[in-house]
């Protein structure tokens, strides 16, 4: 078994190797570039740290979790079109670089390159991995329009946002698990189990971007705090403050159109703070994390294996703050 | 062995079962929309035809074809959002009547579904489907990047031309007839021959689709006669005029901004008559049906089985004029 440094390593080993063809550069270029952009690699780590845990060598996973990170990056690629993103890790996205043609495009053949991965693991578990594969793909999918039809929508319920960000955010961690197990040949509980545990830390994981967006250090935080707040983002801290409250205050903040950010920014924030909404937040992302180490308790394999993968959980769940 | 209306029949009804989830419904209406625009079907009919070619039952290959559909229409909705295009087959784009951020969502999880139907075929041909597919795939990709680049670039040759047109249109057709010789469980050397049989039927398609759009008969025409001379598409016709003479008078109306459209396509057709143009592109359309035949013919696999598929393509080659 290898340690997380270790996985880390072949990870970057096999990224670098990553090959796509030469031509036409202008539908290539941009996938080497959103790959070289960087991130922490958390989704194919996790492939590889469910394979290993399940009493696999990490290198029969590797095709998979380069499957699972083109597919992240193609997903980048889109959402940032759809959002109007300038930038993405301090960088320009590949529409402003390129063009919103040449990022549909470089999108598309990206999707084709993570297929070509996946198409590469052992014939006995394609099946399975295709399965699991297509199904999160569709769920990212699904999560995205929802997330860009809460914008419009005043009637959005906290329930509805944690489906949103369960398929948005947390699917894709659920599902870059499952197949590190499908891979190892885990039992189909134990392939339950992990992506249940995927699903739930992904969920509390959103949470903690959600408080972070507001209460971080601005020191420590790769962006602007109080972000959300300036675009009335329905986070999970709006949804429960307008649920406790129909104070006049809070709804004026969010219908005006003119404001000093750092003014909108501290007002809202005072109105979370009297009503407990960070309490409130902590709890809920308390709770689905809670949720998330019971199902890694469930699973049939020796708690010292689990070790690595409950660490990068807390790592994870702790970030920046 | 069905007929070819048979099978359009087994085709039509498999369509009609094609069942997407019913939210997001902004995600999936759009699915069900283009699909249901209608279109000949022909690249799911090859697929079936292949299939029975080979001794098996089209009901075999149901699942891949559905996966050619299904995919072919994702291209057709971001390429309709590339391109600008506002009507397809009468009818508005799906970026027209939702929106381009829909039309691209909407075309990513078209994508995910063609891999799910691709992913029931039978196990045991997986892994060459598969493979099959995603490079027919990434062909189609790349022959859309070309073709959008070559609308501003200068120094496009008849053989990059023919290079863009087997991959923006022709891979497709010869992907959909491996598909089907591979699940049908055709030798290596079959499948690559009906492969190529149906590359080069694609490219003499392409070709004919060129002549067409110059000379066909505007009472039967689908679109506008003339359409690629208004808008100096780089087609066989304007690249071997090009290529034959040094024409101001050619030059001068592809340069010009200001110009009545049937004066310009009553000039540009002259030229192309005097050059000898309209011979040259049937000589060379000709010559790609002439290898597409010779290939079907090496098949091994009864005449009698063959002439379905001898006669489609005619078929596809006579349309329209």
């Amino acid at each position: 078994m290898h340690t997380t440094e270790q996985l880390q390593q072949i990870l970057d080993t096999a990224i670098q190797n990553l090959r796509f063809p030469d031509q036409p550069r202008q539908l290539y270029d941009p996938i080497t570039y959103i790959i070289n952009l960087g991130g922490k690699r958390i989704r194919p780590l996790l492939v590889l740290m469910a394979t290993e845990l399940f009493g696999k060598d990490a290198h029969d996973a590797i095709h998979a979790a380069m499957a699972i990170e083109v597919f992240h990056n193609f997903t980048l690629v889109h959402d940032d079109i759809m959002d109007n993103a300038p930038l993405r890790r301090g960088k320009a996205t590949v529409h402003e670089k390129w063009s919103t043609n040449t990022a549909i495009l470089s999108g598309d053949v990206m999707m084709v390159e993570a297929n070509k991965n996946l198409a590469k693991v052992n014939p006995i578990f394609l099946k399975d991995v295709l399965d699991t594969f297509n199904a999160t793909a569709q769920g990212v999918c699904e999560g995205q329009q929802l997330d860009m039809e809460f914008e419009n929508r005043d009637d959005v319920s906290i329930e509805d946002y944690i489906n949103m960000i369960r398929l948005k955010t947390a699917v894709l961690l659920g599902g870059a698990l499952k197949l590190g197990a499908i891979i190892a040949g885990a039992s189909e509980k134990d392939a339950d189990l992990i992506y249940q545990f995927g699903e739930n830390i992904g969920i509390a994981f959103q949470l903690q971007d959600d408080i972070l967006d507001v209460y971080a250090d601005p020191e420590k935080f790769g962006k602007q705090v109080g972000g959300d707040i300036i675009a009335n983002k329905k986070t999970f801290l709006l949804l429960k403050a307008l649920s406790k409250t129909d104070s006049f205050v809070l709804q004026n903040w969010i219908n005006r159109k003119d404001f000093e950010n750092q003014e909108k920014i501290q007002a809202v924030t005072e109105i979370y703070n009297e009503l407990g909404i960070p309490d409130e937040a902590e709890k809920e992302m308390k709770k689905y994390a809670a949720i998330a180490f019971e199902n890694l308790n469930e699973i049939s394999a020796s708690p010292i294996y689990k070790q690595d993968l409950h660490q990068l959980a807390e790592q994870i769940l702790k970030r920046n703050n």
